[in-house]
């Protein structure tokens, strides 16, 4: 990794998470390998995705979150999952959820719910408007459907054969009022 | 501009143009005022988007259209319009239209007919599947709707709010056969 300064803060912020036995924190340049390999775990991603994280998360490292806010969800040293998120360019306080994955070791413990969580109030804090989700159509991608509905997000768009033949771009999306 | 080489070949492309008199060329490193001039006197585009035309323009100049292909519609030496391309990541072989602009002198003459009509033959050639083309749902944007619709494209969907409140995202695409 092209690491140049380490400019994420290690700071903690206040923990609004389901389970109280983990913290959701600003990412810190030591949580590198465990974001990689969750991400890698995760069992959906291809090798393209889980190298478009690892190339976001260097320009986390390289240049704070103005474009790539990670944030994980942490007991002691160990991350069970991560979130990353950023403002839309050419919009008006539109933001994207670009990545959300829990450790398979982790699942149905309300990880991913409190990361989603904790980005939404950072976005309305941040001023964010509307909050956008991109995801596939796929069977495989039905868990990740629900939750994203089970979080209070509609089903907006659908563009179809997106990824590749016979796999959508679905797109969900929360309104984040005041 | 952090001009460090000029690496877009200024080798002329056959003509498919409706308009004889003009040819679709890769864009030259000289025509960046004009591109940009385009952009800026479209009349739809805001400043934050003619500053992204720019930002595209010089990782065109840098890093040649890996990313971002610039064409131009060019008769002698003016520059009448200019479109942007390249391929989506983490797709198979899906395409984004980034930007089409045609300078309000050189309209109704089929410019930007004859540039989004190279734009597909390039993508088709290079074995592109969908190409893809996002814009805005105000009225402001109806004649650029209709000029989609009119090319073959296809509304596929709508993210409301999504630029700002009253500002819909609207995506076409054009599945590009054999």
């Amino acid at each position: 990794m092209q690491v140049q300064e380490p400019v994420a803060p290690a700071v903690a912020l206040p923990t609004s998470g389901a389970d109280p036995t983990g913290e959701i924190d600003r990412a810190r340049p030591a949580d590198g390998p465990q974001i990689l390999a969750i991400a890698a775990g995760a069992g959906v991603f291809t090798p393209e995705e889980v190298a478009t994280v690892r190339e976001l998360w260097e320009d986390y490292l390289r240049n704070g979150e103005a474009s790539y806010a990670f944030r994980v969800y942490r007991e002691g040293e160990k991350v069970l999952g991560f979130s990353c998120h950023g403002r839309h360019d050419l919009t008006e306080r539109t933001y994207d959820l670009y990545w959300i994955a829990t450790d398979p070791s982790a699942r149905r413990r309300g990880v991913g719910r409190a990361l989603l969580r904790r980005v939404e109030e950072e976005v309305r804090q941040a001023g964010g408007r509307l909050l956008v989700v991109e995801t596939s159509g796929t069977p495989a991608y039905a868990p990740t459907r629900a939750f994203y509905r089970s979080c209070g997000y509609e089903l907006e768009a659908v563009v179809h054969d997106f990824y590749h033949a016979g796999d959508d771009l679905v797109i969900f999306t929360k309104h984040l009022g005041e």
